[in-house]
């Protein structure tokens, strides 16, 4: 659905960045057979080392200048701290190349905004990392609820904790509520108009390693993430709770990632009665089969890949475009905010951008 | 630890309610050596045939005052719906009979402080029907926590979510987390100072039916809740993370309820340098062996109940008072106010009571 | 499917051994409307107390034939050691009874085949308690090899352990794997025409408390049973190999016991040609979706006492009757002296019953 | 406790055979700072092109007698069909090469005794790749028999299924249970004298895909392992069950793969006392707390080639010499032969080899 098999012409990519993730985007560039992977970028040449020593072809270099100075290339993949997200994918932007970054696409939303306008005005495909968008899951999750297979949605549910890296840059919510922010957003199709977070942190002068943030929408609709880098075990469990079916997506099962219940409550009030005891005994319980569908097990990154291809090939809008990345960046500071005022309720404002 | 077998005369019963809890009073009443089952009460006759088929030689009658008239009677136990907790169990003393209520022990704390002066001013053993409180597993981690095997605690994370039964009288934070609460409180011994709570309530008319709480301490421990009465699959997992060991408290395992995780941080910064790209990359991780210990296994009600009888016995302060109760009854307060307000921050006063 | 609702008259009951068992039996024939419990025999007075202590209406004996001599009494379910069950079943059908009685059956085949023939003869019911055929996951396994959506059933594997009471009667052969023979024969309708077992005692004098089950049928189907009294988790697995989809029933899940795979290999083989080569490169294999449907949770001895009646009210063949009491005797045999020769085949003659 | 630390000289490796475990062998001895990869040989151009491309300093070749005969070469890793082993093994042998061959080593105990006698004659190391023994888990199982912490030994049952890759040269048992019996080997310390086996080919012309293995050892002790191409979920469980205690290996747990349980029986018999009855009563249970390791993270195959070179270096014998080949090949032939005959007992005899 997502892939274009005729693609024609080669698209030739820069890398900023080869550390934890710049990898993964290298070997996903250069087996696509649609894409070539020209040049590399690191301020660390033990990373250039390891990068020419698996890939004697690519041209690696400690200026990332030098990325955005060759005329051949014509797309660059950012996967640096985030801090430098902004400035990098601005300047290859004025660079004239198309650019993929990684998630969270900015600091500010203020950054974000600036880089859509920057992308609009010179016909660029800006597009962000959110990787778990092109998991089999997650597509399954969104045909479910575009299918209205869910019924009206009541809630949406995240767990994402483990023993995990502590960053020091950002606190948990930048580094792992990103994740079910970008999933939530892309599945649900519709945007929170509020925040209450808490948290905490537990080491003097680092971030907040642990974080519950709660989000409101209009409709009935109501949003929970919990992120945690300091739990024994490792959780990565959502549940999606709809009038009509219930979804469990534990993306730890080896298979069966995604449990469709055909669960829910029944109301069978009596509209012409407004005794509250009558009304009271009529909601029942239904429970039917659960069903588990069998997934597309492409690499994400894979597909994610060949979609920012097809979108500078045909001009085409990412489905994970910098509109969505800004989206997640908006509540990202808004639920910094919140836990920084210990759970009070902060306001979204619209996104405004054109579309 | 908490039992004693000689135990001496007969300590005569009354239970008012035989709805869903009290058959399991009765029974437990019954079975025990120490206490005998005088006379049951309900409003509902049906209820009471069931109570007189299976126990013939047990009283049944429609009125409690019965009960409370009954000089025969030493002590009463009431399992009826919340809203009733304080009137009965406040006539219930001043009949001159020890009391073991239901939890939540009353719908306001002003309430709570009432049953708990006059209980004091008769000599009379108060006690809340907290049963998580006698299981082997609540046992257990108060005993980690005493020991200080898990070092400084520093976040409880509990999940207790399923397909439940909709309450119309009360929201899903009296009816589940009074459970989490009652055990998070006896574990930790130490009293959060505010709340902050978010839910919503999916079906018109009723309570909220989803619920989250943070629940914030002093001393770098901050406690989280969840639940939900229209889940998918039931949950029942608390985390308690300590700076040195972290439990794993999982009540739907058939056996191996408890794992302890040897895991964490270590902090090896070195305290003459300032700067903070040292201080940071001195952060490190520890895993270690995993423990799942023996629990009892008695059942937990049974546990309670001689507890019960040995405090009127003995003149002991039960451990699960009048006190315990009422800390509960003020977060739950507290709670349902900061839902409302979505997340705005209430703070718990110090509860006073006479020690 | 099993039950009849217009079932008239009642039927008077007695139970004789009231041990493990005989509660259960006792409490679901007095629950249902259309039987009554007139009389329980037990040699130990103590669970006599216990019975009348619960049940003040019904009579109690020490001796069973008091029940077999008592005119009212319709029919008569035996619940004691399995060395008791061909005398007292024979006894009970010539004083006239209808018989409910456990498994194993008989000790011998030749007992069971002279149970049917007498049965026969008065033209009374001859049913034995083969619990887990009434279960909802054993009938929906019956149900769904019966519809043929399984395809060719390739295998049968069942692993039934735990750290269980060891009999001193009895090897684990007919303690546990009487389950799994009793369920396999029920779901596949199909008999192995030979056993091969292995199997070890680990305490002297007693019977052998590990023991492994190989059973060959016709058309390319085999099954397999493992059972062992000394495992330090509890299993209760079974896996069906169909060649269009697989099952796994797994009894430990609270909910989703059953599982069906819609996964196989498939067969691409050109059948002009011969060369080896070619035909091994064309093996493929499928996965699709899982499905886990919702079962019935009537308590399976509930449903089995209803089909106990409504046989001996209509005259109707039991699903578990004589003749499938006997084929799971037969195997529990052969399986025995199999094991007692490390393995070797022991054929199975074909059970003659006239049907 | 297998590494040794100072080794010296580097030692130069050739590898046969680059299709499913070949590359495995060339990354891990490319990444051991004390080997260096020469040449790769494969029948397959386009894999040696794949390797070529990743390792572009390797040489590669179809004819493996180019490897043999480079004096550069110290020693060969085997990764080719198990029916080419020995004709490899020995060649390289022959051509002074210390030899690492895939399991199982040899396709008949004739030909690995013959492999053993060529490697001694030599005084070449001749190793055999059962890469499971140098895992954390298999190493500390080892460790817990070894120190006789689980008393002992009275079963060991291993699980091994999924829906799997269908041979065409060798049965299940060759391709899945070599894996369980390396390790039981190497855990057990203790060889079977007999086998039974059973199992059955679904596919017409291929090999059996189920099979199940009973082994008979002296001292009470029984293995058995389970085997299957076509299972729907994937299991790889082991059970050990001692008598002091037992131990579950789960090997698709990401953590916790070993669990350690303190449970068993207890025998209080009264040695005077002959009364069946009076000893029956005495069998009693115990159960206490579950334990699981931390376990060594690193690759097996790393510690595998570490060990292989330090043999190398030292002149030592290696924990999964020819001698251990050999035993694992003598029992995969007598369980086949069992398997054709139905489970008839095969006898194995004593492995002689020069120790």
């Amino acid at each position: 659905m997502l892939l274009d098999k005729n693609m024609g012409s080669i698209i030739n990519i820069g890398v900023i960045g080869y550390g934890y993730w710049g990898p993964n985007l290298v070997r996903n560039f250069i087996e696509l057979p649609v894409t070539k992977v020209i040049m590399v970028s690191d301020f660390k040449t033990e990373l250039l080392s390891k990068a020419q020593t698996r890939y004697p072809t690519i041209e690696v270099t400690t200026n990332y200048q030098d990325i955005l100075a060759n005329p051949q290339i014509d797309a660059v993949a950012i996967a640096t701290p985030v801090s430098t997200h902004f400035s990098l994918a601005l300047a290859a932007l004025k660079a004239g190349k198309h650019v993929l970054v990684e998630k969270p696409m900015t600091m500010t939303t203020e950054q974000g905004l600036r880089l859509i306008e920057e992308a609009e005005r010179r016909n660029l495909v800006l597009m962000v990392d959110h990787t778990f968008v092109y998991t089999g899951a997650v597509q399954k999750m969104r045909e479910l609820v575009a299918n209205n297979q869910l019924g009206d949605i009541y809630y949406y549910d995240s767990v994402r904790v483990n023993l995990g890296l502590f960053q020091h840059d950002v606190n948990v919510i930048w580094d792992l509520a990103v994740h079910d922010l970008s999933i939530m957003n892309y599945v649900l199709q519709s945007q929170p108009y509020a925040v209450s977070a808490t948290g905490i942190s537990h080491i003097p002068g680092e971030p907040e390693n642990i974080a519950y943030l709660t989000l409101f929408f209009n409709h009935n609709l109501i949003a929970h993430i919990h992120v945690n880098w300091l739990a024994p075990v490792k959780v990565r469990r959502t549940l999606i709770g709809g009038n009509q079916k219930m979804v469990v997506f534990d993306d730890l099962e080896p298979s069966e990632k995604l449990k469709i219940y055909d669960k829910g409550i029944t109301l069978n009030g009596n509209p012409d009665s407004n005794a509250k005891e009558v009304y009271q005994m009529l909601i029942g319980y239904r429970t039917g089969d659960m069903w588990s569908p069998k997934l597309e097990v492409t690499e994400a990154l894979r597909t994610e890949a060949l979609h920012f291809v097809e979108c500078i090939k045909q001009g085409k809008r990412p489905i994970t475009d910098g509109s969505a990345g800004l989206q997640v960046v908006k509540i990202l500071e808004a639920a910094t905010l919140s836990m920084k005022k210990q759970g009070q309720l902060v306001e979204l404002d619209k996104v405004e951008v054109a579309a």
